[in-house]
This record gives C-alpha cells, structure tokens and sequence, in this order.
C-alpha cells in the first residue's frame, strides 16, 4: 500500500491502518472522543488497548471516518486471545500462544508476515466488538441509546445508527497480485485457495475449494453424459447404469468432500479453533434480564413467544407462499399448453420458436419468485426475534430452502410423475437450467460489476484524480471502498451450487447432459466470482470456519431424494415397463426394492467412510494425547512429594 | 463389612481392602517381591504408590492372593488423574480437582463418603493400569516375559500368566441393603438406579436404566395391543393406526431415551468426563514399533494384514453362517409341512401339540446357533488382532447382530412375504418370542444362581464354616468370591433387548400381544438380572459411560427396518387389497408412499428434538463459558501492565 499521499501517515510510520470505522456525519464530537479513548484505553482498564486515528481528509474537517491499526504486540496478544491456531516448528497446527511464540514456525522477531492482514482485521474486529461498556448509562452525547455492563459498545453503536460501518481495508498490491493469480489469466488448473484464504478468510476460500471440488466432481458425470445425448441411447440397461453411476457417485463425492474439507481446515487451523460464545445478534431485542448461562444482564425474550411467531405466522406464509408457487406453476402449464396448440396451427420457425417461450418466462418468474421470497423470508426470521445468528441463519436456510426447491422442481415433478411427458420434461429441465444459470451470472456478478466500474469512475473525476489504478492515496482508497457494495456471504453461492445439484441428480436419467452444463457454468463462475470478490464488495471481514456446515446436510439430503426420483423415472420408462409385460406390480416391487437398497447403501457408506482422513485423525490423536500427558505432568509437578 | 476375624486388619485399622490380586499358586517370589515394590513406590519414582497386603490364609503361608487399598489421600489424588466429576456446592457438576476439593459437595475432611467404593475400586483400577515398566527387560523371575518402557505391568503379567485375576471385592453390608430395595420385594416402582450406579457403577446402572425405560415404554404399546387380541379386530383401518402408533411410538422413545440417558448421564457426571487416551487391548499383538500418536513403543500391527483377515476369512466366514442359517430355517419348514400334514392325517390331541413342536425345536435351535456363533465371532474378532479394544468390541458387536438378525428374523421374513401365511407368521412369532424368553432367563440367570449356590455351599462346608450370611471372615469373603463367575459385560443382555425390540416391532401388526410378552418378560428380567448381578457374579469394575453407544444406533436401524416390514404387512393384507380391487399398482405405489413419508418424518424428528434436554445444556453451556471466562482472565493476569 502506497501511503506517502497521506499526511497523517508520514508523521507515524509504525501505523498501518487495517479497518475503517465510519460514523455518521453528524457525530457529537462528545460520542467521539469517547469512543476513541475507549477503543485506546488499556486492557486492564475495559479499553481495547488498539491505535485510532481520524482520516484526515483535509486539514480542517476532523471528519467521520477512522482508521484502526494495532502494535504489533498488540495483534499477537489478539491472536492468543481469539484462538487463532498457526503452524508450529515441528509442523503440527497448534493453538498460538503468546508464550510460546517463538515455537511457530515463521515467527521472526520482526514477525512481519507471521499474521496475515486477514488475521489481523479478524483479531480487530474481534476487539472491536468486545469492547464493552462499563458503567456508562447510555452513549455520551446520545441520551437514548442506553448501555449496561457488559453490552458491546460498537454494537449498541451500529443499533443506534451512530455507527455506519466497520470494513477491512483492501491491501491493493496482495490483491493486484492475488487476481492475477486468480482470474487474470484464462488457465485450466487449480485456484490458488491458500491465497484467496489468506486473503479473504476461511468462509469464503471454502465456498470456491467447494465450488471448484464440486465442478471437477462433475465432469466425470458430464463425460458420461456426452455419449447418451450423442447417440440418443435410450435403452435400459444404459439408463440404469448411467443413474445407478450418478447415486453412487454423488454420495462418493459429499463423503470425499468432508475428508478434504477437514484436510483444508486442518491446514488452515480451524478444524481445532475453539468457538467462540455466542453473543446475541445484534438485532435481537427484549427486555432486559439475565442470561441462565454467563449470569450476565442482557436483552431476554421468551422462548414460547417466538414459538408462536415462528408456528402461527411463519409457517402459514411459508405455506401459502408454496401454494402461489404451485399455482404459478399451474398458469405455466397452460401456457405450455397453449403454444403447443399454437404450433399446431401454424408450424412456423416463429411457432416453432414459442414452444420455448412460456419455458423461458417460467424460468424468469421462478428466478423473481425466489428473490421476493428470500426478502419475505429475511423480514420474517429478523421478526422471530432469535437470539442467535446461528438460529437466525439455520431458520433463515430452511425456510429459502424449501421454497427454492419447490418453486425450481415442482414443474419438473409434476412433468415427470403426473403427466409422464419425458420429452416435455428434458426440455423443461434444459430450460430452467440454462435460463437461470445465465440470469444467476447477469445478476450476480456482471450487473454489479458493471455498476461499480461506473460508480468508481465517476467517484474518481469528482475527486479529479484520474491516475492509474493503485496510485491512490490512502484517503482517495478509503473514500472508493467505502462506497463499494457489501458481500452479504456465501448464501447465495451455495444456494445456487445446490439448486445446481439438484437439475443435475433429481432427472439425471432424463438429461445426461446437465452436468455440462453445470461444468461449463461453474467455470465462468469462478472468474464471475472472483471479480465479484476482488472488484465490486468491500473487502469481507475474515470468518474461520472448518467446514461448509449446513449446506453438507443439504446437499445430502438432495442425493437421498435423487435416489427416489431417479428409481422412479427408470421404473416408469417405456423400455423397462417392456422387460414385465404381464405385471406391473412385480416391476414395481422390484425397483422399490432397489431403491431401499441404494438407500441402504448411502447410509452405509456414510457410516463407513470417516469423516476426517487417517492423517488426519492421527494428528488430532496426538494433540489431545500431549494435551493430556501435560496435564498429568502438570498434576505431578504440584506434588512434587508424590 | 465386619473384618475383626483378620489378623492382620487388626494391625492396620486404616487400611480398607478393595481390590484383589490374584497371582498363579507357583508365582516366584522375586516376582512378588517386585510387584508389591513396584506398586507402592511413589508416584515420583514411577510407582503406583497404593497399600498392597497378602490375604494371610493361615499364619505360615504367604500366599498367592493380595489386597490392595490406598490411603484417603491418595485416593483422592486418584480421583483428579481419572478426571472424575462430582457435584459442586452450587449444584453443578464440576470436574474434581484436590485444590478445590473443599468446594465439592458432601466433601468434609475425613471425607467418608465422598468417593463411593465403587469409585475408589474404579480409581485403583486405574491406576494398577497404568503402572507402567521403566527400565525392566522383563519380568522379574520370569524371562520370557519381556517388558519395554511404558508397558502396563499388570497387562503383561496378566498375558505372561502369572496374573490370573483382579477383582474388587464386594460390599457385604452395602450389597445386602442394595439387594433389600432392588429386587427383596415384590413391588412395582422403579428401580433404584443411584444406588445401583453408587455400587455397580454406571454401565451397569445404564443398562437397568435402559430396561426400565423400555419395559415402560412397552406398556402402551402392550395396553393398546390388548383389544386386538380380544376382539380379533382385523379391519385394515385399525391395523394402520395400530401400525402408525408403533413406529411413531418408536421412533419417539428412542429419541426421548437419549435424552433421558443425557439426564442421568449429567448426574452422574459421566456426560463431562473426557474419554481417556485408550491403550492397545491385552491381546494385541505385534512387532515392536512406534506409535504415531504417543511416540511410544509398542506393538504394531500392519492395518493391510487386518484388512486381509477381515475380508478374506471373517466376511466370507460370517456369510456361511449365514447361509447355514437359511438352510437350517428351510429344514424347519419342511419339518412344519410334516407337522401339518401329520395333524391332518389323525386330528388327535396329540397332533394339534405336535403342531407346535417345529417352532419350539427351532426356536432352540435358533438360541444354540446364536450362542455357537457367538464363540466363533470371538475367536475370528480376536483372531483379527485389533489394536483397541473398542474397534474390537465394533467388530464383534457387527458380526453378532447381523447374525443373531438372520438367525431369529429369517424365519418370519420368509413366512410373511414368501409364503404370505399370515396365521403361520402370528404361531412363528409367538412360539420364537415366547421360547427365546423362557430359554434366556433359565441360561443366563437362574442356572447360573443354582450352580453357585450349590458351589457355596460346598464351599462353605469345606471352609467348616457354617454360619449365617454375613458373617464370613475377609479371608473367607475373598475365598468365596475368588471363585465367583465373572461378569461378561452388558453385551449379552441389550442383545436380548434388541431381538426383543425386533420381536415386538417387525411384525407388531401381525400379532398385538408381543409388547405383553415383552412387559412380562422385561418384568421377571429385572429380578434375575438384579439377581444375577448380586448373588452369582464377582463384582465386576465399574466403568463410566454416559450412553448406551453402538445400541442406540442398532435400535435405530431396528426401528427403520420396522417401517419398511409393516407398511409391507399392511399393503399385503387382504382387507387392504379389498380397497384395491382393480389395481394393484396403485396400491403398492401409495404404500411405498406412505412409508416413505414415515420414514422422512423418522429422520426429521431424530434431527429436531434436540439430544439433550434444555436444562443440560444450559448447564453445559454455563460451564464452557465459565471456562472460556477463566481462560481470558488468566491471560489478562499474566501481563499485568496490559
């Protein structure tokens, strides 16, 4: 980062400026110095003992903007504090410790690079938000926004309004160099995730290992794909044999994927990071009482009032609105019906034309549907009131799960086991798939990008320095990102990864051909995504998480129901239905009977495979091993008569 | 326990015999000598540092036999290395340090009854483990028996045969009062669990919980059977709710079961306790190596060369005997055409009783088969050199209940959706339930009581002491139990429970009064296992559990196998097929349906209700912040100026 440009800087060099708080314009000068002497104050006295300047943007205004940076020491002691786990001299991961700090392999006394920026944002933003209130009554200069002991300052901050918001700086050079790596080259190879990790965190690094996993997972499914699409084999025996791959490989592939998903957060440290105690969600509200676990005063809102919330409104709108999707998807049958009829009649390139037409206007709906409702669901859930982000989250994904399924499949059912159209169902697949793929790619990641490389340039004639990119100065770099959009996390790019699985298995039997589609999506998906990261959001802060959590129950539970989709359509086809002429029943009984066995096996093989690969299991054996022979150590040593 | 017969207890009123040591008649005594050395050196010099005394038989022998005890101290020191959690003044339970010991509740200083004996058995247990060889090449006056750093004494005098056993010796004046509320009088109530947990400890107090707990849980199901079989309601609308109500039920009671065993898990402390590092199991056997995770040497034992013996020997082994199995099971239909066909000839009395005779010969057929097989999956489990004695138990648990599953299930399989024999199926299921019941509680506690008390007698008569009970000496009180059985485990018992389970699940459709069987039998169970525990085995070690581990899981399975057989059942019942006189397919296809629907329904409420009650895990939850919070402050008070 060049900060010649910046004034401020040059009396300081020891200051490296990592997180910018932005407070309103119309701050009390009261509110401020309060807050910055409580986020310098010393440890011992409450404080969070960080370093704060204001960006000066000229020399008369003291502005609304600050920049948070830490001594060196300081973020060490926050690595300890929060858990981090570095890579030791002996190459094992351990818990960091300030104590031992010289044990680490990379730590050098100068320990410039031994924390990455990422980690140190993190520990600031951890600070930052521990940072609590003593025994002030309310926010100086703020009479309505109360405190008690114990309640988080920059949180009360953010509720109040007085705080806009906390970001992480970008690090212009690391990311000029991480997106040449990245995406600034058309390759065919692997991400350079240890990078984007260091960069952006774990969270995110995990959703492109999976997205990448998941894509190479495909291909083999979409090699196999090609013949049957080229040579319309539609026999039985290679219908069967293509789905009966796609059951097996799809389990294979979820129960790999939590082995190299341990091995990733093994390396990165956060298989054994301890989580943190949840503290309540920010917008959680109540009246104020006493939490049963940490005896602490804070908000307290009665379980069985947001059991009501939760079963006597929610779950009604989420079913009416399954209802409206179900009836959506009606109108769309008869619009199908209709441009048959108009084909009919006039067998034109134009007729011929339409029969895509109310396919392509289902695929928009469904598309605007599931957007409206995922508000709907967010406005919902925030009302439940939960107390933790993590029951917000599980509460907020199940309910956009259902309903995205629904509203993406239900046609796809209905085609294949009410009106047994395989044709129409290919097609239909083939629609929705591709429609929403291209939809996905525009919305997400182009449109955006779009609108902040204009946003950006006009951003810079107002500031009338048009310099090459990466000659900002450090006020210029502040005032750009702070306009930049926030990355509301992974969500999104899961869900579609999932809905993706889901046009990929549910009918793979019907459309070998949408794991290519799927392949050749995701590739434009990592450059699409990639830019989004690095050029339209703020830079994200850094989240450890040692795995894909709910979203590997998800997509588990899409590969059970593929099994029962993809043995019912294989029983339904005509060439297997010619193999028992006489009886119906007996070709029933026997692919159900299949089914329960490929069932059987899922589970099994779930049972079987371990989570976590040998090495794996070893290294975690001997930690805990030494963590116990410490501590009979440590028992001996205080006896030493014994 | 009255011990003023024993000289030299007089001696010594402090020391309190708990353990016994028995070492083989000819054990030299450069051996003995070390061994009492050994374990009562200090703990500094790598000792065990316990109170050791031979039993003196008669003035001039010294004898074979050894009893072992520790001084209050020690014990407690003890209690600190097992990581044993007690409860705390405030109600929680806390893991026991002796730093805090004062904090504990019921804790005085003479500390008479802060550890139960049971506990202080388990901690000399333990520490007898772990005392390891330092610097010996073998055993004193034994040279074959070679020993290296780190070798557990007792283990490698145990596999060198010069140990024969070690036991705890039981409580007589504890036991007689345990005996008086548990099984003296005929009564209905529950059983009394603490105290059985105080004196058995919890695997076993777990395993009476569990019984108890099922047998309650059966009384529903019992009381709704009754009017089916009154009345003979065999109206397909009755069969359905009959069916429902069980695998909802069953599904339920396994779910709140776990919760139940959280609950008592917590107070009894076991749910907190860590799992400690587990060692190789006696048997193992190897080239001296060094493990991966301690470092240390020990046996290794190559993971292909298992692989090998499993795939090539067990697995193919486990077949035939499977298919033994089905062959013996078609030789008893042949025997059940004879059987029918002989009644039809002559119509006599005789021949109605004969009608019968097939399902009893099977059914003990079945017991011997199952109790044959169960040597041979021993010797092939051993034989497969696991390291740990818990992927033995795995292994062994697999291969005796997949077969036990055939042997006792196979019958009624064939019976129900080959021959389709509905009356056959209800005789099978009686006459197998009914006989497996009568045979169990003859083999397993009434025999064995019978032979041991012919045995004491003898005993006592020969010792020419034929006083009341609880009289006996401390010599002649080792004597008599020295020669007690040994308590195999709680193994045998919840396989009983399991095949019991299936008994009443499979088919409960079929035949309503199987829960009655099961209730009454469950009932008599309690008294011959209480019996069985207290009068006919050795006291056996206690050991701390805090669930029922792999059953719970084999349960599960039992109770999704029990979805798919009785949605079948009802399906192939002719007065559903009434309501389906057209079309079969239509039938079958919303049977599966149905239990499909069951069966997603079984997972997500496995997946809802949460394993531990709220109130535990507020507790748990209390405690881990607290950890957390110490952790900080102490962080903070090693860098006083932060």
């Amino acid at each position: 980062m060049k900060r010649s440009q910046s004034l401020h800087e040059a009396a300081d060099p020891n200051f490296r400026p990592l997180v910018v708080i932005e407070l309103v314009k119309d701050a009390k000068e009261e509110t401020k110095e309060w807050l910055v002497k409580r986020i310098m104050d010393k440890k011992k006295d409450g404080g969070a003992q960080l370093l704060i300047k204001p960006l000066q943007e000229n020399e008369v205004d003291q502005g609304n903007i600050y920049l948070v940076g830490a001594s060196k020491l300081r973020l060490l002691l926050g690595a300890e504090a929060v858990g981090l786990v570095k890579e030791y001299h002996d190459g094992s991961m351990r818990t960091f410790t300030f104590s031992n700090r010289k044990d680490f392999k990379d730590f050098s006394d100068d320990h410039a690079n031994f924390l990455t920026m990422a980690e140190c944002q993190y520990i600031i933003k951890h600070e930052l938000e521990n940072l609590r209130a003593k025994d002030e009554k309310f926010i100086p200069g703020s009479q309505q926004s109360r405190l008690y002991p114990g309640k988080s300052i920059l949180r009360r901050l953010s509720t109040s309004g007085i705080l806009v918001q906390t970001f992480p700086l970008h690090d212009t050079e690391n990311l000029k160099r991480l997106g040449h790596t990245w995406y600034g080259k058309v390759k065919l190879g692997y991400q350079p995730l240890d990078d984007i990790r260091c960069y952006f965190g774990e969270t995110i690094a995990l959703y492109f290992a999976f997205l990448e996993y998941f894509t190479f997972a495909l291909i083999p499914m979409a090699i196999i794909g090609i013949p049957y699409y080229l040579f319309a084999w539609e026999d039985y025996d290679k219908y069967v044999v293509f789905a009966s791959f796609n059951l097996l490989w799809s389990t294979a592939i979820l129960e790999v994927w939590k082995r190299v998903c341990a091995g990733m957060a093994y390396r990165w440290g956060t298989l054994m990071m301890k989580r943190e105690f949840e503290e309540p969600r920010p917008a959680f509200h109540g009246v104020l009482g006493t939490n049963p676990v940490t005896g602490r005063e804070e908000p307290v809102y009665s379980s069985l009032k947001r059991q009501l919330r939760i079963y006597l409104v929610s779950v009604p709108f989420v079913c009416l609105c399954l209802y409206l999707s179900l009836y959506v998807m009606m109108i769309y049958f008869d619009l199908e019906l209709w441009a048959v009829d108009f084909h009919e009649k006039h067998q034109s390139e134009l007729s011929n034309l339409m029969l895509f037409v109310p396919s392509i206007i289902y695929a928009i709906v469904i598309e605007i549907m599931n957007r409206l409702y995922r508000y709907a669901a967010e406005f919902l859930t925030s009302w439940e009131n939960h107390r933790l982000e993590s029951s917000y989250q599980n509460h907020l994904i199940l309910k956009v799960l259902v309903f995205n399924f629904l509203n993406c499949f239900a046609s796809l059912f209905y085609i294949a086991f009410v009106l047994h159209d395989m044709k129409l169902l290919r097609q239909s697949l083939a629609t929705l798939l591709i429609t929403s793929q291209i939809l996905n790619q525009f919305v997400e990641a182009l449109l955006p990008f779009w609108l902040q490389k204009r946003h950006n340039k006009k951003l810079k004639r107002t500031m009338k320095c048009l310099k090459v990119d990466g000659e900002l100065s450090l006020v210029e770099q502040v005032r750009l990102e702070k306009e930049m959009g926030t990355y509301l996390g992974t969500f999104d790019d899961y869900l579609e990864l999932f809905l993706q699985f889901g046009y990929v298995s549910l009918f793979s039997c019907v459309y070998p051909l949408a794991a290519i589609f799927a392949v050749l999506n995701n590739v434009t998906e990592f450059y699409s995504d990639a830019l989004k990261m690095c050029q339209v959001f703020k830079r994200p802060f850094a989240e450890p998480t040692a795995s894909v959590g709910v979203w590997q129950l998800a997509f588990e539970t899409m590969s059970v129901i593929s099994v029962v989709t993809n043995c019912a359509l294989i029983g339904m086809s005509p060439q297997v239905n010619s193999l028992f002429p006489d009886s119906k029943t007996d070709l029933i009984l026997i692919v159900v009977a299949i089914e329960h066995a490929l069932l059987a096996m899922k589970f099994i093989m779930a049972f079987v495979i371990p989570d976590y690969p040998y090495e794996i299991r070893m290294k975690l054996a001997r930690m805990e091993f030494e963590s116990l022979e410490a501590l009979k150590q440590k028992q001996l040593d205080l006896r030493e008569d014994w």
